[in-house]
């Protein structure tokens, strides 16, 4: 079956947002300016990559079949899919910091700390994380999912966003050796800063969707290549704006060069999925969109 | 029986902070600075008071009788227990941040990011937060433990540390209307700044020890009583000490009715675990101690 993709991201992300909405506390909430300032981060949103990814592996290994309108298998893994939005949102505020990146704008908008102040910024990114965890203890409560693999779930996330992921990777971004910085080096920061949580978003999405273990390796290994992928893609993009002097993939290597590896990647998870039994279009088409997006100028 | 309270606190105090020093990465592995300074935030630590509440609830449920020496059910919930300690260390750090409470000291040493940098401060308080969740999620490999409860106690910590609990009373405590406060906006504040977290402690202990739901009802209500008094103590050692200025109970009611409520409400906490079958000499001298140190002049 050959589907409609943009039909398909577009009914997702529909329902990606409209269960964002109903999972963050009202603006009228008090204390309400933390929710405010949580709902900020979150709405408008882009592509809501992450929780696609959970959702695309828990079609891949479920038995629903292809469909642009979202199935049973979908909303069973809502909760988590959600969670990995409001971790991603948690890490932009807390990264954009004036003691971090010191970012002014983000997406367009003032970023979290401009709009709401340096105190409110840092506690949102906190209710972000904590909540994202909350989300996905409450997983376990949906029909189709197996109670037992929501600890296993929270553990992965854990050690992906922790200072063995995406927090140790802010960490060696932090420090101001960019120059000397190696090809290698570059790579490690870009699979824990990016990658630990784009391949856990996948991860989740199979163990939650009833993968078997040899699914679940095969979905985790996809997400460790377009994880990477992205990156470059995201450094290409980069290149092409104003971020000059930062360490990227186009500044060690060239244009030319980053492309290649992007395609190189793209293939290789492509290649990782192929002896998946489910369904692989939509996973085949995320990875192809993250090429197509390596080749914008 | 009647028990030396000294060497309890003594023996679990010592249980706890090796565990501690167990499930926190080694300060050499990389990257380094963020793993010294979680253990900065860490060690040397205090009483740990809310560790040893969550082992104090395991044994008043658990079957294994009193004793000064850690018991097997204490063993059996020491990754919770452990995990509290990372979420008030987290607390503290982002509370002692420039943008919040902008404190220098800490327990008579340099706070995080006077140590560390801003940077480093942020990223270790998140960190400290993403570990706590992964002990917990990691709870449920101990024998002893029912793995069900895990999900169970997860979404109750996320909910009592939330915008809904603890951080909901850090943004309130942010807002400059200290002049004007009542004392049910003060007691609301405690509540869920430090009561939550206090609360949660002990139906975590109970949940895990495998307590009935009324010995876990029971449980909370005395936490919930504890939590409150612990503050106003706190509050009263403030208040002899320089910060005044600062809405507290001694400035809002005058220390001798401060006191008078202490007394009460671990009076209060004592009467509510009069019907628990379990041991609970100990958590009656837990609210002794909290009574002794309100009188501490």
């Amino acid at each position: 079956m050959t589907m409609d993709f943009q039909s398909y991201r577009e009914e997702r992300r529909e329902l990606i947002d409209a269960a964002l909405d109903k999972e963050l506390p009202p603006e009228t909430e008090p204390p309400a300016i933390i929710h405010r300032a949580m709902r900020y981060a979150i709405f408008p949103g882009g592509k809501r990559l992450r929780p696609l990814l959970t959702l695309a592996a828990a079609e891949a290994v479920g038995s629903d079949g292809l469909s642009t309108v979202p199935t049973q298998v979908d909303r069973e893994v809502l909760p988590t899919a959600c969670a990995f939005e409001l971790i991603h949102a948690y890490s932009l505020i807390h990264d954009d910091l004036p003691a971090l990146d010191n970012d002014d704008y983000r997406r367009g908008k003032l970023s979290s700390h401009k709009a709401f102040g340096e105190d409110i910024a840092i506690l949102a990114g906190d209710a972000l994380l904590t909540l994202a965890f909350e989300l996905i203890s409450r997983n376990g409560e949906e029909k189709g999912i197996e109670k037992s693999s929501i600890p296993i779930v929270i553990g992965e996330v854990a050690r992906a966003v922790g200072t063995a992921g995406m927090i140790g990777g802010q960490v060696d971004d932090l420090q101001p050796q960019r120059n000397e910085i190696t090809l290698v080096h570059l790579e490690s920061i870009h699979h824990r800063k990016t990658g630990a949580l784009l391949k856990v978003c996948l991860q989740a999405g199979a163990i939650l969707g009833g993968g078997r273990q040899e699914e679940i390796s095969i979905l985790s290994r996809y997400g460790e290549s377009i994880g990477l992928a992205f990156q470059i893609a995201d450094d290409i993009l980069d290149a092409q704006g104003e971020e000059k002097g930062k360490a990227s993939y186009p500044a060690l290597i060239g244009l030319e060069e980053s492309r290649k590896r992007v395609k190189e990647l793209t293939g290789k998870a492509k290649e990782e999925i192929s002896s998946l039994r489910g369904e692989r279009e939509v996973l085949e088409k995320i990875a192809d969109s993250i090429l197509e997006r390596s080749l914008r100028t």
